[in-house]
């Protein structure tokens, strides 16, 4: 006797869900069962917001941001950004964390990685030479090396401070401050924490004598 | 200045992926992102997978089971199968646990859910009327109520069995066991398991005089 099991469509879409990242058998099957049984029909939707998604949105070619093809990039295109300032990140999606600050009117460029050996990531496989032939072009002042205060993140910056200082010694090249995070008592703080904490300290002006 | 974000196109997929259950805010992004930063384009397999599957399957109108418009229903177009006993399941999702225990070569039939008060899902929103067509159409000999054994489980089932019992008093009306699961321990069976167990027990055959 046939063994029976769902059709072949529906075990054709579990298995295209379960390899979505951080969804299981479990969670795939749910939500396949979920879409099929909803009578919203939700399916349609979403294979729609699928292809207007893959065919409508490619990353810039200048920041590495998500940009639309209909609408072009929201940063780069935008000409009240300040041209003088790069912000270098690993990520593109490292952009919206540093724009909620507000304080950063900038232009970005995203690595899309960072220097990892252990993980055969050399700076050709990240965005280093574009990075370069922006400088080449622009009237660039400042770089802000954004990247992680982890070893890789360390790394990374390191190595593109060489390599721009080399190239453009009149551009400042600076990095993020690192110290305590907002809200983090002393005990909460790790040793490397604390130690950079220190040795990055800033005087305070004191009441006007 | 505009607000930084992700392109219209990707928040609207953001927007659909949030949709499915028991995917949150950010799993939903960091979903959308994979989609669009895999380098095998899985978005547009997981459009035409959607689809495939929303315009190739639809309930069978007979048991319930999810059935291919191509190949039909596995189980109501199985000649093999036995066509007088019909196991009365809430969902069809109970289906392929019961036909993995191999134990089962009858027909089925989904009510699409059980009697709740509470959620306002009483007999006329599950296909109770649909069972009693078949029983009248087919020769039926034995109906097994495989509801759940909480409470509104053993209401559907009892609701079940006072409606078929009396339109048909010549077919046998049956109910899953209750009792230990398999491996149980009697410490780890709650008062209403064991009180089932116990009056729910069996003779034992003993050896040959």
């Amino acid at each position: 006797m046939t063994k029976v099991d769902y059709p072949e469509e529906l075990r054709h879409l579990i298995t295209h869900l379960k390899r979505l990242p951080g969804i299981g058998p479990r969670s795939a099957e749910r939500i396949a069962l979920w879409l099929l049984r909803s009578p919203q029909s939700p399916s349609a939707d979403l294979a729609k917001a699928l292809t207007a998604a893959s065919a409508g949105i490619q990353l810039c070619p200048s920041c590495g941001f998500f940009a639309s093809l209909a609408a072009g990039c929201i940063l780069c295109d935008n000409p009240a950004r300040d041209l003088s300032v790069i912000c270098v990140i690993e990520q593109a999606t490292d952009i919206l964390p540093l724009e909620r600050t507000g304080a950063f009117k900038g232009h970005y460029h995203s690595l899309h990685g960072r220097l990892s050996p252990l993980d055969n990531i050399g700076p050709e496989d990240l965005r280093i030479a574009a990075l370069l032939q922006r400088l080449r072009g622009g009237p660039v002042r400042e770089i802000i090396l954004a990247t992680g205060s982890d070893v890789e993140g360390e790394a990374t910056a390191n190595y593109l401070a060489h390599a721009i200082g080399k190239d453009f010694p009149d551009i400042t090249i600076s990095r993020l401050a690192q110290g305590l995070p907002a809200g983090g008592g002393l005990d909460a703080a790790d040793d490397l924490t604390l130690y950079r904490a220190l040795s990055g300290r800033r005087p305070v002006s004191g009441p006007p004598p």
